[in-house]
Order: C-alpha cells, then sequence, then structure tokens
C-alpha cells in the first residue's frame, strides 16, 4: 500500500486556509496514486488550540471543515486529526481524535489515550482519554492508528524522586494484540534541541518491541513560542529509519507499506547538528510568528552586543533585511565601539539603522525626579532608566511604523533576572530566552562558520549592559561558563541547590544563582513569549508561583 | 464529638511558619477539648504550589514538616492536607491527599479523586486520582474525608456544547455506601464573586443527597493571583447551613457533630453584599501580595480617573496610608481637574504625593525621534509615549525606594486593549484586572457609601485618557454599560458573536468588541498577574494562543 505522509503547517482556527491546504494535499497524494494520505494531530485546527476548544464556534467550525474534506475522500482514504465531541454522557466535552475518512464518510474515529499533561501541554484540561482499542482494516492492512503521546508509554520520568512510570495503559500493546501490520502515529511534538534522539528510540523502541514498522507524521510550523520541527519519520519492524523527512520546512513523502517489513537498505540524509537545528528553529519561529500574526516588519535595538547581533541576523534570514530596521540608542556610557561594531553589522547584512543618542532624554527624567530623589546617590534606578528609555523609542518606532520589536534577552539574563523590565526586557517576541549565554556564544560561530558577518570584537569583548562606566556582566554575575551549568542543572535537570553543590560547584554561587532566579519569578511572568527550543523553557511550561517562600 | 475547623491563611513553600501555626492551632484546639481539628487542603506547603510539585527538596520539606506536626498530635486527631508521594508503579508521582493523624502517627491517608483541571487549576499536571474510598472511624464516628473537588461530581458545565458531566466517578456517593456519619470536606477553593450562592448549592446538595452533615473548611488568604476567602461552613443533613466562618480572614471555629442531625435553629451572620465581598477580596489579595512578597510599599500615579483613585483607596486599606506614595504626572493634554481631583483624594487619605510634569521628557522625546518620524502626523505613538513616561516614572520610583507598582487597568480596557504596554499597564499586581469599569463604579459607590472619600468629581466626569486634546473614552469604545454587557458575554459566559447579536445586541459593535479581544492577546500576555474575583479572569485561568487566527 501506497501512503502519503504529509507534514503541513497549519495556523490555529484558521479553517479555511488549512482546509484548503489539507484538500489540495489529498487531490496532489491521489494524484501520486497514494492509497492513504495522512495528516497530523488536530491538524484542521491547528495545534495548540488552546481554551478555542471551549467555545462552540470553534467546534462548529472544525466540524464543517472536516464536511467540506470529506466531500474530496474519493479514490483514496485520508487519516485526519481534528477535536471531536465526547457524545457520551460523562467526562470532558472532547476527544483529541484521529479520523479514517474513506469513501466520502468517517468510517472510524480513534481517540487519543495518553494525554500529555506536563510542561507546556494541558491536553487532560480539554480532552477525555480513550478507553477502545480496535485496529483499522483497509485494502488488506491492518493499521494500529495512534496519536502521538500513545506512542510514550514509556514517558521518561519527568522529575528527581519517585519511581513512577507515567502511564497506566499502553495503546500501542493494546492494538498489537490485534496483529496490525504497522502503526500510524499522528503528531505535534514540539522542537527541543535535545529531543530528536529520545523521539527516535521512542519510534524504535515501539517498532522492535512489537515488531511493527512505525510512520510517524508530524506537524511543522511555529505557534508563538512552540516551534515544530516536522522530522517526520518511517521506521521498519527492526527500528531502522528508512526514511526521515526534512526539519523546518513543508514536505510530503510516499512510502510503500509492503517492503517495511523487509530489510531496507535506504539512506537516510544525517541528522543536522544540534546549533543548525537550533538556528532553523529560530529562523521559523521568528518568520511564523510574523507571518501568522500579519505582520511583515521587525524592529530591535543594536547595542554592538552578541545578543541583538544574533538576533538581527535570525530576523534577517527569517523576514529578510529589507523589513528589519535597528536603533543604535547610545547613553553617555556607551563605549566607542558599541556603535562601530552596531553599524558595522548593520552595514553587512543591509539593514537600515538610526542612531538616537539617549543622553538629553535621561537628563530630562533626573531633572523631573530631582524633587522626589534629592540627593540620594545613582543605583541601579537610573541603569533602568536609560533601559526604558530605549524600550520606549524602540516601541515608538513599532507604534509608527507598524514593526514588532524583537526582544533579545537570552535565557541566562532571564534566569537571574539581568534585565530590566519594560525595558530591554520588552518585545513581541523573545527569540533567545531559552537559549543560554554560552549558546548564544555557540550561534554567532555557527553564523559566522564561513564568512564573518557578526563582527569579531562583538563576540570577543566581555559582556556588558553599559549603564554605568566601565560595567561588565561580571561585576554582577558568575561567568557565563559556570552560571550556565549552574542554571541547566536546576531549570532543566529540577536538581536541588545541595545536589548541586555536592557535583562540585562552589555552594556560595550555586546558592546565589538559586536566589537570583526564585527571586525573579515576577519579572518573567511579564516577559514576551518565549521561542522554545529546549526541554524547559521559561513561560508556559514552566508555572512557578510568584508569591511564595523558596528558601 | 468536638471539631475544631481551621480556616488558616498559609503561605506557600514557607514550611516552617506554616508548620509553626499549625502546631499552635493544634495546641489551642486541644485545650479547646476538641476532639478532632480539622485545616484545609495542602496546608503544610499551601495552595496551589504549581510545579514547586517537581522538586524533590519541596516534597522533602513537606514530609519533613509532617513529622514535626505529628509529634504534636497527642491527645487529639488532626485531618491534614498534603501532598503525599505516589508509591505505586504507575501514575502521576503525587497524590494530593488528607492525612488522618492520631496517637502521633499517620493512621490514613485519603486521596483526592476529583482533580481539577480547567481555568486557573491544573491538578492532573501533578497527581494522580483516587480510586480507593474507604471511611474513617474514630471514637464511634464514621468520617467521609474528601477533598475540595471531590464534592463536585455535579461539577456545572464549563463550556456551552456538549452535554457531558465532567466526573465519572462521585466519591461522596461510594463513601456514603459505608454509612458514614457526615462528610469532612478539606478545600482549597478560590473565591469569585458569583461562585459562593453555588459553593452553598453544592454543600447542600451533597447533604441532602446523602442525608449527611457536611463539614467544609477553605484555607484563606492570597496567592498572587488567587484569593481564598474561607467563608468555611457546616450544613446540616437537611441542607441548611448552621455554621458560618467568616470571610477574608483566619478564623478557628468548634462544632459539636452529635446535634447536626437533629432540627438547628442557629443564627447566621448575612453573608456579606457581592461589592462588599469584592472589595475586601481586593484589600486581602493586595496585602497578602505585600506581606508574603515581603514588601510593604506601594507606589501608583494618580491621574484624578475613578480606576486610579479606587485603587489608592483599597491599597491604603491594606498596608496603609503611610506606605502608599503617589504620583501625579500631569501632560499639556491633562485638564486642569485631573490635579486637583487626584490631590483632593491624596489629601483625604494622608498619603505623600509628588507632582511630575511630563511634557519637558515628551518634548525630549520627539526631538529625538524627530529624524526617523519627520513630518508623519501625530498618532497613537505620542499618546503611548506619555503614557510610557509615567511609566518609567513610576518604575523610577519604584527601584529607588522599593515600593511596588500598582496597576491600575481595568477589565474592560484589558479586554479591548484600551492601554498602553509598559505604560499604564505596568504594574506588579493588577488590582482592577478582573472588574469591569461599570463594576470599578460601583465599587466607588461602596467606598463613598457613608462619607465622600473618592471626589464626586472623579466619579461624575466622563472617563478620558487625557493622551491628546479633548479625548474620551467614548471617542474608541462602546459606552461602558454596553461594551461590559458584551464583554461578560463572551469571557465569562463563552458566547460566540452569533449568540449575542441574537440577543438583541448591535452586530457591529459586537463584532468590533469581539474583534479587539481576540486581537489584544498579546497586550495581556505581558500584564501584570491580576487579582482574581470573577469566574473567568484574564490571565492563567484563561489560555488563549496569541497566534491564531480568530474569524
Amino acid at each position: 500500500m501506497k501512503i502519503a505522509l504529509a507534514q503541513l503547517n497549519y495556523t490555529i482556527g484558521a479553517f479555511a486556509a488549512n482546509t484548503e491546504k489539507i484538500i489540495s494535499t489529498i487531490k496532489n497524494a491521489r494524484s501520486e496514486g497514494a492509497d492513504l494520505v495522512v495528516f497530523s494531530e488536530l491538524a484542521v485546527c491547528g495545534y495548540p488550540p488552546l481554551d478555542l476548544l471551549e467555545q462552540k464556534d470553534f467546534i462548529d467550525r472544525s466540524n464543517q471543515s472536516i464536511c467540506e474534506i470529506l466531500s474530496h475522500v474519493k479514490g483514496i482514504a485520508v487519516i485526519l486529526g481534528a477535536p471531536i465531541v465526547n457524545e457520551g454522557l460523562k467526562g470532558k466535552n472532547l476527544f483529541n481524535s484521529a479520523l479514517f475518512l474513506n469513501n466520502g464518510s468517517i468510517e472510524r474515529i480513534v481517540n487519543k489515550t495518553l494525554l500529555p499533561t506536563y510542561d507546556i501541554f494541558d491536553e487532560y484540561r480539554y480532552f477525555q482519554p480513550n478507553e477502545n482499542f480496535e485496529v483499522i482494516n483497509f485494502k488488506s492492512n491492518r493499521i494500529a492508528l495512534t496519536i502521538c503521546e500513545d506512542l510514550w508509554y514509556k514517558q521518561p520520568l519527568l522529575t528527581n524522586f519517585g519511581k513512577n512510570k507515567l502511564y497506566i495503559v499502553n495503546p500501542v500493546k493494546e492494538l498489537a494484540n490485534q496483529d496490525p501490520d504497522f502503526i500510524i502515529n499522528i503528531a505535534a511534538s514540539p522542537f527541543a534541541y535535545n529531543h530528536d534522539k529520545v523521539k527516535s528510540e521512542i519510534l524504535s523502541y515501539n517498532a522492535i518491541k512489537f515488531n511493527l514498522p512505525v510512520l510517524y507524521v508530524n506537524q511543522v510550523g511555529a505557534h508563538t513560542e512552540l516551534i515544530f520541527d516536522g522530522a517526520s519519520r518511517v521506521v521498519d519492524n527492526n527500528g531502522k529509519t528508512v526514511l526521515r523527512m526534512p526539519s523546518f520546512k513543508e514536505f510530503v513523502s510516499y512510502i510503500e507499506t509492503d517492503g517495511l517489513k523487509k530489510e531496507n537498505k535506504i539512506q537516510i540524509p544525517p541528522v543536522p547538528e544540534e546549533i543548525e537545528q537550533i538556528h532553523d528553529a529560530l529562523v521559523l519561529g521568528i518568520s511564523d510568528y510574523f507571518s501568522k500574526m500579519g505582520f511583515k516588519q521587525a524592529v530591535l535595538g543594536l547595542s554592538g552586543g552578541i545578543d541583538s547581533a544574533v538576533v538581527l541576523v535570525l530576523t534577517c534570514r527569517a523576514l529578510g533585511p529589507e523589513n528589519v530596521r535597528v536603533l543604535l540608542l547610545p547613553s553617555q556610557f556607551s563605549s566607542a565601539h558599541s556603535i562601530t561594531d552596531a553599524s558595522a553589522l548593520a552595514n553587512t547584512l543591509g539593514v537600515k539603522y538610526d542612531i538616537i543618542p539617549i543622553k538629553e532624554i535621561f537628563t530630562q527624567y533626573l531633572t523631573g525626579l530631582q524633587p522626589a530623589f534629592g540627593s540620594l546617590p545613582s543605583d541601579v534606578t537610573e541603569e533602568n532608566i536609560q533601559a526604558r528609555i530605549r524600550g520606549t523609542l524602540l516601541m515608538a518606532i513599532s507604534n509608527k511604523f507598524g514593526n514588532l520589536l524583537m526582544n533579545t534577552s537570552n535565557k541566562s539574563e532571564a534566569a537571574v533576572g539581568y534585565g530590566t523590565l519594560y525595558g530591554d526586557m520588552a518585545g513581541s517576541i523573545s527569540v533567545l530566552g531559552d537559549v543560554y549565554k554560552t549558546d548564544v556564544y555557540r550561534l554567532a560561530s555557527y553564523i559566522n562558520r564561513d564568512t564573518e558577518i557578526i563582527p569579531k570584537n562583538t563576540i570577543t569583548k566581555p559582556p556588558s549592559a553599559e549603564l554605568r562606566p566601565d560595567q561588565k556582566d561580571s561585576d554582577s554575575l558568575p561567568d557565563y561558563a559556570i552560571l550556565d551549568k549552574i542554571l541547566f542543572n536546576y531549570i532543566e535537570l529540577r536538581k536541588s541547590e545541595n545536589e548541586i553543590i555536592a557535583e562540585g560547584f562552589d555552594e556560595k554561587t550555586v546558592r546565589r544563582v538559586f536566589h537570583l532566579v526564585n527571586m525573579n519569578e515576577y519579572k518573567r511572568f511579564q516577559t514576551p513569549p518565549i521561542l522554545r527550543v529546549s526541554s524547559k523553557a521559561f513561560g508556559f511550561g514552566r508555572r512557578m508561583p510568584l508569591v511564595a517562600k523558596y528558601n
């Protein structure tokens, strides 16, 4: 049987556009002689629709789209993800379903069993879990149809205590008992730079354990924070990857299932390097954020430092340099090289820039505040005022010309609160908020791998906010090499202070870093959405109380 | 049997303080001759601990606290809420448990069955649901011990489609089959102004249906957005409330269970009026936010308008006027009365104020931006700059003196995006973000019920942002009386545009309001936490995608 695997980019709630895309793919697949075409999880409405699932209108429009698609299901079968109303008397209002469409009708509705409700996932908020298992018969093939997490009965432990396996039921095992020929899994599985390997392992694990090929179709495209990489793949019953679709773009592949249980000798393109994946993910994250929000143009403040330089390059790659403009906003504390480095990069990229010195505005603020401040010494207040002047100027360009402001804070800064709310923490989308400073350097090296795009001086000079004379990040923070390791152990690995100290890190530094992370929840609460590239990003997937005693 | 019902105010993660409070209440209850003292849900760690539940340290410290409490359990039994590790091989790592402590040991652990996972609740993110039911025998009484949502098998429908009952199992019914004498329910049930009645109904429903008295112990106190009102109560087996504890303060009541099945003739204090409840909830929300964050002093911008006037009064009541200072920040577009009205209120309340005109700073911004703006006409950009100057000045006071900035936006503005990000939308906590403009007027009337505190002119003048000459809110928005009704139908009742139009609202207005609400998700994403007083507040309980096509 010839199956088309459709790795497409949907927009949440864009029923007309999604439906058109699905129908045209069905037509193409039919003309290519496919027997079946497979779309990803919740393809009809886009994933994740969040609380739009609580609106009757949204479900009605989803149902209408399914009807429209059905009228094109002739001479080819279709597997399609959509939310379906739970007509039972009890439980959540919806199922997260895979529809098997054939001969113009819905022949089977398979519901998702394992509903991820951790990190960024809230599926149990909306969906009732499935409890019935039955394979689908189609053209002498028996198909075990599953949805994303259904393959993840062996979900790795999410905390460093307890000895639990997260799930009670293994839907693949239930289906495998019915002697299927292969597993189809429709997914909406977001990118994380270290998740690709885990994903391959779980596909192979299921293939080998149940001696079944697995056809995995993921969506591609970004929805605010979440970036879906696609990277759909087919694994044979020996757990060997026999087909891998590209990351970060739409693609339709065809596979002949009859050969899948034989020895396969297909060449698979090498998986891109981690830093290349992060780079491509961020570019897609930016371009989809703009196109799906209906915006074209960006603005950002270019300081001469590495963070804004990397963000500028990524933004130019996503939107084209003609759609990006930058402001250089020197203060009296800015070094001469901050202007030369910034303008050099803008020129290299062909990006329009304006220079607006902030000194006069700053002076005017100090004059206005003088009666209130009296003779109190200068402190972080005056630094924050400068950062907020920059934020206000950038937002003025944004408001006047319709350019969205790109936030340039990195994950290390966001973690320890090294940034000014409503100042450099402003923006419509945070590009590097899930990239530690040490990884920002890796990104810069990757960008410069063939030719010097980001000025060498931007990369080699010591990081500084330049908000007071001769300021350096290292005045207030541990070296980023140390800081980032402690942060990774705390944020990503959820280790405790004592565990990290026991690993040999300096006790005082560890306790200080924990204190900074915990006391800055209030700042992160108000930051822009952060493009997620790691397994634990700040934002929706990490829900910490503001009002709490942490120590 | 004499039972002490302990309605206490816990702090999340403050194990030492919570434990001390619990132990001293146990001692008092014992000296009052109580046989049993009942604490609320997750009393040991505070509710909701969110992702702190994923940290091993947090669970370890919770367990240590339980051990410490146990050593004081002599001559009295204790019911206590705490997270308990799921020692089983499968499922989530934790249970949301009620511990029955007696004679220095944990005699029984009862786990929560119904795990709310909707609106602000994410319990299925952390907890495994209970499946075993057994009443507790204590001193010839059989106790049906339940946890909060366990009483809510009849949870009202959350969407306006589907015909489902949310839950599959009714834990009260399972326990009622075992012939208990009464139900104890330990809760962490947040305040919403229209929820008190629903709560009373569900208590009565269970009491009558199972012919059992219900003893309901709620926590009191605020945790960031969530305000817990306490209002613990006892309902006899006829569904009649025989004891009601005060709202918004700590309290311990004693009840003799032997009489609960007889006819009761106890006088219950009247339930406070809705607007009084909202007022008291907001005052508690402010005071707990400050005290639990370790802050004492507040600052806010006083415009002469009604929103900032109401926030100032509430903040003074929460913190004392000596801990509040205000800035009057007139622009060239401010009316004369904005200063007189604002200073009159500050004087009435005894609050320190400074006047900082923003015109010179504004002029300096325009000078700096002139090369970029050229001869483009003035628009909303210039209005936003003024709002952001005010935000920056207020944050400068906040940074210099350690006063937290109070946000003064109301729910109507937040809904339609009538506000400036990083300007008037700045602040550490939003006091009125869940209060529609028409309800802000009700609050002002309530505040002025005995004597004119808020100047009459502040209440009667037409609302205006005063960011351009002769500006009125009604230039850009429908009348608040209409706007708020449409918003309530959309936000709280989740009705569709067409349903609201069918009820007789002007079609063009409804479509415009929906459009404004939907296109401003990005602004609300970056706003401060909002004190929740309704059944559907913006923020954590309403999760809408930013990148989505809504129409």
